[in-house]
């Protein structure tokens, strides 16, 4: 059963909490020895694929750092295995598609979700949450635009030309793209909450490559749809973003409970426009936890003095923990962040 | 002398003008069959070195393309030899720093700028002039921060760690070395008015990685202190970025006179924001111009439609032109324009 008396929870639902809730994206990584060892003899896919393995890595920073919430050990393109698209994750370049899609024909061959085909990842959902004595597992997806980027593209991209081709060119089929996606993204999200998940975070890491307009158009409607559709799970629902201001407006309108400020926005800027009534998750530069113990410390000082008494404030980096992150500085920011917010968050 | 009466100079100015002007950024380029042909014989470096070459590829897209403008043929890096830095343009890569500036001896090392090292892009501008037959030339320069990110980081990057670390770790540090550059982009440009150049641009690429308060607490004084050096001349200056939304209000606020809008934010969006008095020049995204004819045009006639009737409007792409588009299609952009702008831009 997920802890409603955790401050992480408490925080998402702007409840009474006794100090800043603290947890870091990629906080289960290759900055930690321990996972480095893993990799040693292990893929990253194999890593993702194996239930003990899952919980052991999701359970160690939690162990090692005191953050209030573990993130699943996954990657965003686990899942998309069971529409039928071949991938690999390619050491130093990230998620490689085999055959990219293309066309409407491409679409309607993908095959339709089925968890059982992610059985490993809710088992270890399930495994992670025994293991955490009540400390909050968020269970997580890619959004489809994110999603979409990797299987049109093929590869990492900085254009996103393809997508964007696809968007504008083919809107039917992009949206029909989407729309696999998202019910994908619903049917997995509400698998990992029937397995223990007790919050469910949604990466929409590129979508910030895209205009307003295009967010608005091909995007937002699809986010609605799948933030309307879990809201019946009753769990904290985090939406996160990079590079994205410009979208956080649209964004805050989904539905989401929680919005993942990337380091750019001040967070008090970002309540202004956003209004008390979502939480704020974020957003301390990661290059600063790579700087060393005091740049780290004085950025997390001056975004915890700025949410001082905010009933909606998560810490969090603005984006993934960097592999070169010394652990003691990640963990000495938790101990800081909770020492701040112990007055009166 | 620079025509005043072109309907570029007067929509920086705000003053009344015939129809929306237009010109791309990056209009001289690997998209032109002609240029590639003179990449076959000559490195990058060589054709930015050599004046007939800077006037010919400055003024091929006016005659092609039918722009208001010509921006001078050149790189960002070009006035840096003059402070001894060394550095090579690699294919596919960019620019790359043989010795990047780590400690305050090496920004102590750094040479002044002399404008009779870059005698050849004076000379240049010049040529360019005399071709242009009244069509106003932007000359141009980086900003110290995206400078400083080349030569700190050594070679192109997506995290600037390394200028991040010196800004954070060693202000004064940096704070010299933003001196230094600040000093080189005032002389340069000054320069290149002196030669002929109509207006000037400052391209801030990569400013975008950084938050709110590092821009304000490290970079802005800096752009104040050029732009209030530059606002003697009597030029329109016009400042861009890519990624930038969250630093609109502060860039607008450094003297100014245009600011570069990325294909993010709608340019209305921008308009509210920042007030009628700057002029706004964007921004359609650049992957509608590698999409084809139908989706350029469809998103030229959307920007130039919320854009009716602005006095101060500009058009062009959101960044640069990427080297797989059609000529054609940016013929046909600014035709197009010209005719939407015509019923009373």
């Amino acid at each position: 059963m997920p802890d409603d008396t955790s401050r992480f929870i408490r925080a998402c639902r702007g409840e009474p909490h006794d100090t800043i809730p603290v947890w870091f994206m990629r906080q289960a990584g290759r900055y930690q020895p321990s996972y480095r060892a893993l990799r040693q003899r292990y893929s990253m896919l194999q890593l993702a694929r194996t239930p003990e393995l899952i919980r052991d890595i999701t359970v160690r920073p939690v162990e090692d750092l005191g953050v209030d919430a573990a993130i699943l050990f996954s990657d965003i393109m686990i899942p998309l295995a069971s529409l039928g698209i071949d991938f690999d994750i390619q050491e130093n370049v990230g998620p490689v598609v085999a055959q990219p899609v293309e066309t409407r024909a491409d679409v309607d061959a993908l095959k339709p979700f089925d968890a059982t085909d992610v059985d490993f990842v809710l088992e270890g959902v399930e495994r992670t949450v025994s293991a955490l004595n009540g400390v909050p597992l968020i269970g997580f997806s890619g959004a489809p635009f994110t999603l979409a980027s990797y299987i049109v593209e093929g590869a990492p991209s900085r254009t996103y030309r393809r997508t964007k081709h696809m968007m504008w060119q083919e809107p039917d089929t992009f949206a029909m793209l989407m729309e696999r996606l998202a019910d994908m993204v619903i049917a997995y999200l509400k698998a990992q909450a029937a397995a223990g998940a007790s919050a469910l975070q949604i990466f929409d890491s590129w979508v910030g490559a895209l205009s307003v307009a295009d967010y608005r158009d091909s995007v937002l409607p699809h986010m609605v749809h799948i933030f309307s559709s879990l809201i019946e799970l009753n769990l904290p629902l985090i939406y996160f973003g990079v590079g994205n201001q410009h979208l956080l407006e649209a964004m805050a309108s989904t539905g989401a409970s929680v919005l993942g400020i990337d380091w750019r926005t001040p967070l008090s800027q970002a309540r202004t426009m956003l209004g008390p009534s979502i939480t704020l998750q974020g957003n301390l530069d990661p290059e600063r936890v790579t700087a060393g113990m005091d740049t780290a410390e004085q950025g997390a000082i001056d975004i915890c003095r700025a949410m001082r008494g905010d009933p909606r404030f998560i810490f969090n980096l603005g984006h993934g923990v960097p592999k070169e992150t010394d652990p003691a500085v990640l963990k000495h920011i938790v101990d800081r962040v909770h020492a701040m917010g112990g007055d009166g968050a």
